[in-house]
């Protein structure tokens, strides 16, 4: 990945690389290093580094701390696919006059609980975390809060924002459409996205955070079987003619996501309406590109224009004792009796909040050269 | 299912067919009457049949339409489990004293765009439209309304909630618990119910309307698959030890439903994470009974205490032209290219438009006697 960078930030990258590993070298005798990975770097130079690289392309100091909170969150909970990884992406889109990393959301109508905002071709996390927050303040004053954006970019992961409010003891809904890469039931041809959207609840000590594409699986996990010549299950991906297909190889290079449940006999057109779903609340509510119209993935040539939609609720404003309601449920779930006893029961978030804690534990990350690898280092099971 | 009626409703019952009966007879001759259905029934003398049996046990008359609206509108649908199949049940209830078909919902707390209800008990579908209503005035006043309902009872098909809002230019999402019978991803034994929900949006001449348990299907489908002695999709159902189960008759037996997804590795864990997130809105928000303590379906000694949660959301407020933007979008999503000619590409909604198009051909709907030969001779296809 390094050798993408341009020169100035590969400088930036390797002087953050020696200190890193002088730091870690120092800390973590025992660290393993393969032929794949970095030595293991602290979350705290991870964002130090993602802040440099944002910086040296002229972001406002403000924006450049929101890029590396978000990438280093995404990287942080396991979904490497969203974090550094990406940070290439977005600089070139910066470099080619393609985001407008100093822009700033505006917003264009503002009525009761709901705000509806033009990004202004603005970073997506800047847009994102600015969204997020007018909706947590609509909560504060209506009990809940609806804000619509059109003229985003990619805005990082689902979760980060529901995360923020939910440390504000509230719930919190996001989504956003994304570029063609998933078939509609039926259909032969992409037409919507990944689709994702998040929908996070605090619990006393716990929390509820189910942050999810609503395509059955992400192309990186296809990605991943290729790469172990493994077979996939057939609600993951369809050919070329649009057939389930189990060759993980012909499925990557069709790149065709099926919606969450796979064929339609299989549940699938329940996906289908879920993808729908995401592209309602995102593209079609806000007016920004939808669907097919949205511009093909790492190809952008003029302003992507996605669009996301925030929802806040204050439980507060309902039952009393939300929060250990939802604490019991969650422990309820995880004492159900496993099939199978080297797999307990989990529920939406511990897959990332044990991920958090074996960083916190070995003291920082450890990157690989691609997703690939990433992905089959650090397997989520 | 007529023979379950206690005489009073029979005698209502047997007035309401002869009628049809004559009625029918006369506009429709080529009408095949089969061992299994009744002659074709205008649905106006369904609601009607319906009303008189709710008024036969002390119904409020006003609470009576609501009921016979709920009803009809499931099996125009073509939803027939929801329909005039579960009239025994509702009644079954009220006789046994277990819901109080004579009380109505009370305000607990109101703030800004918020509210929280008791349903006191009362019908569900009672409980279901004071509690819409009450969102789609607060979205007129603040562009977003959320209510949370608790002491409540089985409210019928969510989308005829969604669908009323719609009718007044609104995006409605509301969401119900209901007792366990799905099985959470890892688990061996039942957990959630089937618990579904809908997302409905108007366009212009057009409508989406997602309605969905967020079980790959509902029990129903399986009891089809036996009396077919067919084999059943691996994401649909578990066997008694909680792995996948293909055999319809062990999967019956055993009345465990998986996630929309199917086995973990298809991507089950994501319509658990779906099951959850219907149980937090539903259950959690409102303080009703939530997940394995919700009382057995139709095992009810003591009232259901279920929670629903209902969103309205005014799309006037965010960028103008949503509805012309989502007739687009659906057309544009009905004109995909199909893999199979002969299975044109639906959005969601379409399969309830076209069954609704072909009662109203028909003139009427035609009742089988029990919910396995409805479905068979109604396949959604
Ligand atoms: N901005 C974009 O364009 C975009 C597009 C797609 C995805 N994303 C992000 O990518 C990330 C990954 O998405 P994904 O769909 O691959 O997520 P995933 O499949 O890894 O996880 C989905 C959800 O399921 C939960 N989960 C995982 N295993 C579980 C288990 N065994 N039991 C119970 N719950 C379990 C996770 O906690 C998570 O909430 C997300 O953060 C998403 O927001 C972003
Ligand atoms: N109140 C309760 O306790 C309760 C519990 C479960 C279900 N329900 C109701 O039962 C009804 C049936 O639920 P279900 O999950 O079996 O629904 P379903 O599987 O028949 O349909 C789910 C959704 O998918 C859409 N759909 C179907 N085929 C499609 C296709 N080929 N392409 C695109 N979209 C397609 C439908 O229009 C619908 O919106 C719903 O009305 C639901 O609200 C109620």
């Amino acid at each position: 990945m390094w050798n993408k960078y341009n020169l100035h930030r590969m400088r930036t990258l390797q002087s953050v690389t020696e200190n890193v590993i002088s730091v870690s070298f120092k800390r973590w005798h025992s660290t393993k290093e393969t032929a794949y990975s970095s030595p293991i770097i602290p979350m705290v130079e991870v964002k130090r580094f993602i802040f440099d690289c944002m910086k040296a392309v002229n972001t406002p100091e403000e924006y450049a701390h929101q890029m590396a909170d978000m990438l280093s969150e995404a990287d942080y909970r396991g979904h490497f696919s969203h974090g550094m990884n990406r940070l290439d992406m977005y600089i070139d889109q910066i470099q080619n006059g393609v985001c407008d990393n100093t822009a700033f959301p505006q917003v264009l109508k503002d009525f009761g609980a709901t705000a509806w905002v033009d990004g202004k071709n603005a970073l997506g996390v800047v847009i994102g975390n600015f969204c997020n927050k007018l909706a947590i303040e609509k909560a504060k004053q209506f009990g809940i809060g609806c804000v619509s954006v059109k003229g985003s970019n990619h805005y990082g992961i689902c979760g980060k924002y529901a995360s923020d409010a939910m440390k504000e003891g509230f719930i919190q809904f996001n989504c956003t459409n994304t570029s063609p890469l998933s078939v509609p039931t039926r259909a032969k041809t992409s037409f919507f996205g990944t689709n994702p959207f998040a929908l996070g609840a605090p619990a006393n000590n716990d929390q509820f955070l189910l942050d999810m594409a609503t395509t059955t699986v992400a192309l990186g996990k296809i990605e991943v079987a290729v790469r172990k010549g493994a077979k996939i299950p057939e609600t993951w991906a369809l050919n070329v003619d649009g057939r389930p297909e189990i060759d993980s190889q012909k499925a990557l290079d069709a790149a065709k996501l099926s919606p969450l449940g796979g064929p339609e006999h299989m549940g699938g057109y329940k996906g289908s309406g879920l993808l729908f779903m995401v592209e309602l609340l995102s593209g079609i509510l806000s007016g920004s590109k939808f669907g097919p119209h949205i511009e093909r993935w790492g190809k952008l040539t003029k302003p992507a224009n996605l669009g996301h939609c925030f929802i806040v609720i204050n439980p507060e404003c309902f039952a009393p004792g939300f929060q250990g309601r939802l604490e019991d449920i969650l422990n309820e779930l995880r004492s159900c009796p496993p099939v199978d006893p080297q797999k307990p029961v989990k529920a939406a978030g511990d897959p990332e909040k044990e991920h958090m804690k074996a960083i916190d534990k070995a003291g920082g990350v450890r990157y690989v050269k691609n997703q690939m690898e990433t992905c089959e280092d650090y397997p989520k099971d």
